[in-house]
């Protein structure tokens, strides 16, 4: 029978050919706790009579929202999470890797086929990889943890086809944000968002998580690209690479096709409060920002660095701007401080923080004020997601932050030359 | 009259001759205030009818404590100070430049004979350059930002002479220690405390900042070091030297005189929960530790990161430890990062944070849960200066801080060769 690459991994992992709609209990191949959603995810495990998790091997741990501990109750949080690493023997990357989903890959714990779930909503990131990987919440992951499987009603598939050539300084972020901006906030509720065509084929593996990073965004369960030859070679020396044949049959049934063609496009933004308000960059340049992030697990990563970093060249940022970069991880900050970017950044003026989810999360650093602007190259721009209710985030690519940094005011990146 | 360095400012400054004891409204050179005590002094400045500051030039404006914004209440703060700062004319270092004392110094704010106040109770840092420097309330800031001057009743002093040559891995931070033990937390108070001797004329700026700093752990109204060739050279092409006979007469009144030698100094460490419970390393050395912060205004400048560095040559941070990297400013992050430090202490497993006051804080980032210890650069180890109350703060040299966050325990900097 003919299948998406969704229900083939389902068919696969619970060895038995299943469709989208039906419910299996399918096993879990990793699961992702980190400070935040950890805790409670933990409580949930103890209180369905849990004593060993299910395989101290399949879960990855790390702390990266409220890091280092800017609150008594993050700190003792974190402390408590340490003890119950300990006591499961579950490998804890602590504060020291980086944001979640970043580290999750880059140490290899996904692979091509798996089921992975993570208790944050942008898990959907590690489809990357060619996993189907989705958020949970603490009552499904103290399940998981107990018994290594889970409850799915296997997803229905969007294929978002993707065909031609970015234009200069137009990339994943825009293509992302303007099929958020065709599918709509709620347009792939429940659903796979499978990437395809050859722009996607072409993108290297920091564009594809960038894209599936948000199918979130669209209220898509996963977002996923079919692995190739690119994935295959990220794996090498980190992952396993399972030689399956995942990619969707030429037959497979979708809830819905979208074609997209990229030549055209131009540098995005995401305008507040909605993530699907999105706009070409020229309509709204010149609106004044007072503080820029470069970072999280959407757009940290060395590619998007190294892409703010061309735009900057020996420029200053903006004296009215406060600029924040944050490397995903301490990996893509040792490669950014290596290829002179980190010293290329704080000579202009930003701060370079370390690897953590830093203004994203709104809750830990980097907050902005009633009446002050964000632009961030995260996934959300919700009504106080960064601080204030009364601030307005807009989101878009590293190329279109750091143009927007050096002119204190939202810049097509275009232009800067 | 013979007078004393402090006795010199003043009489000095006021324009007639004073002795300690006399009280004197005296005119400021320097005011600065940062994010967390200069909202109040600014509402004093209102409230006491202020219009226009009394010299805009004179104000040191920055935000160090609680950055990037870690609430909404800091962002406001945030705001409104920036706010401030452009409606009088001041120039504002913002978020951009690190820790308040450590750049009001580097960017040659004061100058010897100056008298320079601070909202913040380690302004008594700038006597490093030979300057009369002390923190106040608010009220008082208020009240200097609009009329210049303030009161002031001119303090007796302290002489600690200082002879000797320090052993390896001994220093400025093991030699202040060593003085509070001595003259106790509250041995200083309202004195200034004189550092003369051939250690102190030997040291370099860093160290004489160090030193300085911590004055006021003592109760000291005001640390200083009269100004010579290194302070002339440290001031070249950043402040104003003044050709003043500053140095106290030989036969000035000091309310003490303490006599140190430093030949047979070893690391010192405080143990908590006071500044003055100084031991030798030796007598607390395996002690478990938690998190060890290298920064500060006390020992956050280049010269206390290449100490801990040469410590740590290419071995590895203990995987049990957080560790904490904060460049007290800008500048010396740069200066690190082109010596290769940066890079030295991410690989190692630090975490190396934009310039700011970090964990000595205590309520920003980088907090203790409870039972946990720190082990800090910094210069306080009050109860719950770090974080829980039911946590331990012990403080040391950056040299026994990297050699601490080694092992995973208080070490002996000498034992890592």
């Amino acid at each position: 029978m003919a299948g998406t690459i969704t229900e083939k991994i389902f068919s696969a992992r619970c060895g038995k050919e299943v469709t989208a709609g039906e419910v299996v209990m399918a096993p879990i191949s990793g699961a992702m706790i980190h400070d935040i959603t950890g805790p409670l995810a933990i409580e949930k495990f103890y209180e369905m009579g849990g004593e060993k998790v299910f395989d101290p091997a399949k879960i990855i741990m790390l702390f990266d929202h409220q890091v280092p501990a800017d609150s008594l109750n993050a700190a003792e949080n974190q402390k408590n999470m340490r003890i119950f690493a300990k006591e499961q023997g579950i490998y804890n990357y602590d504060i020291k890797e980086g944001v979640c989903h970043q580290v999750t890959l880059e140490k290899g714990r996904v692979s091509p086929g798996d089921i992975v779930i993570g208790s944050d909503s942008h898990t959907c990131m590690y489809g990357a990889v060619g996993a189907f990987a989705t958020g949970v919440g603490s009552t499904d992951m103290g399940f998981a943890l107990r018994y290594g499987c889970l409850y799915f009603r296997v997803p229905e598939s969007i294929r978002a086809h993707v065909t031609g050539r970015f234009q200069e300084r137009v990339g994943a972020k825009d293509l992302i944000l303007n099929i958020i901006k065709d599918i709509t906030v709620d347009g792939a509720t429940y659903k796979t968002v499978e990437f395809t065509g050859d722009t996607i084929e072409s993108l290297n593996m920091a564009g594809r998580m960038t894209c599936c990073n948000m199918a979130i965004e669209m209220g898509g369960k996963a977002g996923i690209v079919p692995p190739d030859q690119v994935t295959k070679e990220y794996l090498s020396g980190r992952g396993t690479w399972r030689e399956e044949n995942l990619a969707s049959d030429p037959d497979a049934v979708y809830a819905s096709w979208r074609d997209y063609d990229v030549s055209d496009l131009v540098p995005q933004v995401a305008v507040p409060h909605n993530v699907d308000q999105v706009v070409d960059v020229t309509e709204i340049a010149g609106t004044h920002v007072d503080q820029v992030f470069i970072g999280s697990c959407t757009n940290g990563r060395f590619e998007d660095l190294k892409e703010a970093a061309l735009v900057l060249g020996d420029r200053k940022f903006s004296d009215d701007v406060r600029v924040l970069v944050i490397p995903a991880s301490k990996t893509e900050y040792l490669k950014a401080l290596r290829a002179g970017l980190i010293e290329q950044f704080v000579q202009a003026g930003a701060l370079v923080e370390a690897p953590c989810c830093g203004p994203c999360m709104g809750g830990s650093f980097g907050l902005i004020a009633s009446g002050e602007v964000s632009f961030s190259t995260s996934n959300r721009n919700f009504r106080g997601r960064q601080g204030s209710t009364e601030g307005k985030v807009y989101l878009g690519s590293a190329a279109t932050a750091a143009a927007t940094a050096i002119r204190g005011e939202i810049t097509d990146p275009r232009e800067v030359r």
